[in-house]
């Protein structure tokens, strides 16, 4: 075991359905490898575990616990919304943690989020040139927005979007049924602050099969009122009723969000509402339409029930190439997901320099989007449907999902200092 | 066949995902005793179709047709929310439906729905007493209300039940994931106006294995917001996040709904809010901690992608149960579920003269609802998981569930007037 060195794991930003598949993959991979990886430790609550020296021994947690985080949402051992700084502005925050490397003995660093921690990937990945420590630093792709670039799809995505392919159907149905006395017009507000790919995965819920009249409101499109209440209108006329998705990211041409529309309560305090209501009052004032509205916020991406068996698949072969690519002596890329073929569909994993990665953001493509601005073309379809094929049923116990918790007892710390986050 | 006579089905008011599941036991059903029953005419968009003569002829679809309703949600033959009145204030509507049944030979009427559903039925059934048309009535209860009386549950409730219980489990695991950096409090806004089961489903999301701490907001509770925001202080300091389920019914006091808050948009209209954002704004307000809402709405009745096996099992159940009673001369009863014993679980099928059912409403029993409120009993638990057991998965193409849609093909019209519906 002298060529061994430890591993550190940690879970960033935002979790999914997913992510802990990639940590499934990482770990299980790694202890195939014990002759050269020894521990791998996992931050608690991401990158903060790693400063404040709160790592968790996954060695402690048996193959069973490993092999079910595949099927477990969220993060299993916490995550956090904390970016590093540059080097310039708090070299502290490195310089703490390379101690917690040494003293550890931690060699590879795998950090599993999307773009922010990809910028915090490579600052780490450059700490042997700019502080002599060596470590190889490999980021694992992970993020519902699949707003990360080179990468084919970012894992966590296709998932959500099978959910709201889904809902967006299942709700269509239930409107359909109902609309000759009663509701009309349904809105489900979907998840994607700055793209539109969620959004996206709406349009699947209509096919050939399914002539179902469904309006998406993109974050890429600028919000045009008259028009999307005269093509509702229209619907409704043909169809009798009418969908809309509605990203949380639609905003105004003036680059306010749709969902801040300066609504107040009782008491005179800017609400903080959803753009699904927004647009439901606006039809109904338009159109006089009775209407319903759903937001399904977290339900979306920690939809593990309904997991993209896809994703799931893509997910875990991200963790575990992580390791293989640290093994052939990687430092400083992403993992990727590539596409060979849409149909059959056919990927592989790849690697792609951290530096082509780190603060660039993939929006929907134009020809993704059909000229009117609120639907999805053949080309986006091709793209999407691969994403969200398969099933993988996590087991149930009692009626309900049997998810992983895992122990997540410490590792003993050797270090007789703490530290304050900044 | 002389002895044969056509039968009537119709779906009203909200729909489910387990509805179309009793019309394919029904219809099957009907199949098999063709020698006494001809043709299943169904109302288009419910009773409306019978008062407006707008009959869909059953036996156009096929057999795989027919049990491909089994995993279809939705109303396949539309739904419609219209409550007879009663024979003294509109004698025309019941001499309508008598003209439409003595054209199209209808003997049976089956009426699939919930409260106000069973009235109707019930006031159908006694047209042979009050206008000497010979017809027999039969009740199929369908309500993800789960507020009918007598029978043990309502189909629809327990795949709604099932879904909000993973949702809540799900949605949990995410914040859980997050509390230390970011969201504490996570809030869903459930079904329900009236009756809290819906709510208390979210309950089932903790359970031995997972100490999830969830606060529940019943409608037969009076909103107390200083016990409402201790006990989430409290559970966010024991736990470090805390989930809310919130009915959609829950109110203060006085009787306002929580959800009309007096919540105005930026031109000062009255604002149709959720509950869901009144309460996590409350939170935020109280305690400052970072929150995120979700309002399920459509999605969870819609949800036949994770419906529970019992739920399925028992729409079926009804729906040929009815064709049954029929068949042994039954008329003016409700088809029911009768628990036998709760683990392991065992039901069977029965019936109650409508006369007991129609306008009765059942609410969640004191012993369900723990002692301060916000949570369910051992009882409450033991009552509702195995309504939520099993998984009765739909098949899928290209990652989405394979719903079908029915031709629906008209009968032929055989009145020449038409009906001013009132």
């Amino acid at each position: 075991m002298s060529n061994s060195k430890n591993a550190f794991y940690a879970q960033s930003g935002g979790v999914t359905a997913v992510i802990n598949a990639s940590a499934s993959g990482l770990i299980e991979t790694a202890r195939q490898h014990g002759d050269r990886i020894g521990t791998v430790y996992a931050g608690r609550n991401g990158i903060i575990g790693a400063l404040t020296e709160d790592l968790i021994d996954t060695s402690q947690e048996t193959d069973a616990a490993i092999a079910a985080l595949r099927h477990t949402p969220s993060g299993a051992f916490g995550s956090c919304r904390y970016k590093l700084k540059g080097l310039e502005e708090n070299r502290a925050e490195y310089q703490r943690l390379i101690e917690v490397f040494k003293a550890h003995d931690i060699g590879y660093f795998f950090y599993n989020g999307g773009g922010d921690s990809a910028d915090t990937c490579h600052k780490v990945s450059q700490l042997s040139a700019s502080l002599g420590y060596p470590i190889q630093a490999i980021h694992i792709p992970k993020t519902v927005d699949n707003d990360l670039p080179v990468t084919d799809t970012c894992p966590g995505f296709g998932s959500v979007a099978k959910y709201i392919a889904i809902a967006t159907r299942e709700a269509s149905f239930d409107v359909r049924s109902m609309c000759q006395t009663s509701t009309k017009v349904f809105v489900l507000e979907v998840m994607g602050r700055h793209a539109g790919w969620i959004a996206a995965a709406g349009g699947l819920a209509a096919d050939v099969d399914h002539s179902i009249p469904i309006v998406i409101l993109f974050p890429e499109v600028e919000f045009r009122q008259d028009a999307f209440i005269a093509r509702v209108k229209e619907n409704v006329s043909r169809f009798g009723f009418c969908s809309v998705v509605v990203s949380e990211g639609a905003r105004w041409a003036n680059g306010t969000f749709l969902a801040e529309q300066g609504t107040r309560d009782a008491f005179g305090h800017a609400q903080l509402g959803g753009a699904a209501p927004v647009v439901a009052n606006m039809v109904k004032q338009s159109l006089g339409h009775k209407f319903h509205w759903a937001v399904a916020d977290y339900l979306q991406r920690a939809a593990r029930h309904i997991a993209s068996k896809t994703d799931v698949d893509q997910a875990y072969a991200v963790g575990a190439a992580a390791v293989d690519y640290a093994l052939a002596g990687d430092n400083a890329i992403m993992v990727t997901i590539e596409r060979l073929a849409d149909e059959p569909y056919r990927w592989q994993v790849g690697k792609v320099d951290l530096a082509a990665v780190a603060n660039v953001e993939k929006f929907m493509p134009p020809e993704f989007i059909s000229d009117d601005g609120f639907g999805i073309t053949d080309a986006c379809r091709r793209y999407l449907t691969p994403l969200i094929s398969g099933e993988d049923y996590p087991p149930y116990r009692q009626g309900l999902p049997d998810y992983i918790r895992l122990q997540n007892k410490p590792a003993t710390k050797k270090l007789a200092t703490a530290f304050e986050l900044g």
